[in-house]
């Protein structure tokens, strides 16, 4: 969940910030699509974006209704940054664009996938993915 | 980040549930590796599924660093159930085992993608993917 154009490095605002929560902010998300969203307390889903290509997996960010209603209507990946509280279309500082090819909603209204044509890196760190840290799978079992 | 083996049906514990918070339940995880993460108020990572072998994304599911500890030396995929609030093993119920090929941490340390070989469906629903509701993009840009 980075903020590949701009990484998090303030702490998150304090309590008295008046950026509305999530589901507090205007949306203009059709109003079907919004019913389905099962959002966290601050008004959030996750988004999985991948490859639309290679289906690879590139990194994980926060969308509110009005970022999904951005993306889904701009073809540009649109995220709530949860550090500046702010939204960021991908790209826009870095070059590194994501053109969306679509987006799914998972079973339970909490997690989008967003299949994306990345210019680019899609990590901040320079990186395709930003998961390229492997953490030891050390089961007997692991194949 | 569905329940498949086990449809949330429930609310949300109340806030005098004796179930601690993610950061404060007991763990055996790798300490360097804990250092590493980065966790939601309640103490938890997302984690992303996919196929090892396709590639397919298939369900989004929360980790705290005990199911993490779990994944990594059992092989089989543990999450933490946010509505259940507890540890669950899938497939225990369904038969739809998640045995784990590798994890990787992303770049920030609050998102973690695990590769599987998914036996049957991953989705409580019965499809083989979570995510099998398309939503429209309507960009003129959309390909």
């Amino acid at each position: 969940m980075s903020v590949p154009d701009s990484p998090a490095t303030g702490v998150p605002s304090a309590p008295s910030d008046p950026v509305a929560p999530g589901w507090a902010r205007p949306s203009r998300l059709d109003a079907a699509i919004a019913a389905r969203l099962r959002r966290t307390a601050d008004g959030l889903v996750a988004a999985v974006v991948r490859a639309h290509d290679s289906g690879e997996v590139l990194m994980v960010a926060w969308m509110d209704d009005e970022a999904l209603h951005r993306t889904l209507t701009t073809g540009r990946a649109t995220y709530w940054s949860r550090s500046r509280r702010e939204y960021w279309v991908k790209g826009a500082t870095s070059g590194h664009h994501q053109y969306v090819r679509s987006v799914a909603l998972d079973c339970d209204g909490d997690a989008l996938l967003v299949s994306v044509d990345q210019v680019g890196a899609a990590c901040h760190t320079g990186h395709r993915t930003c998961f390229f840290t492997e953490l030891p799978v050390t089961s007997p079992e692991a194949r």
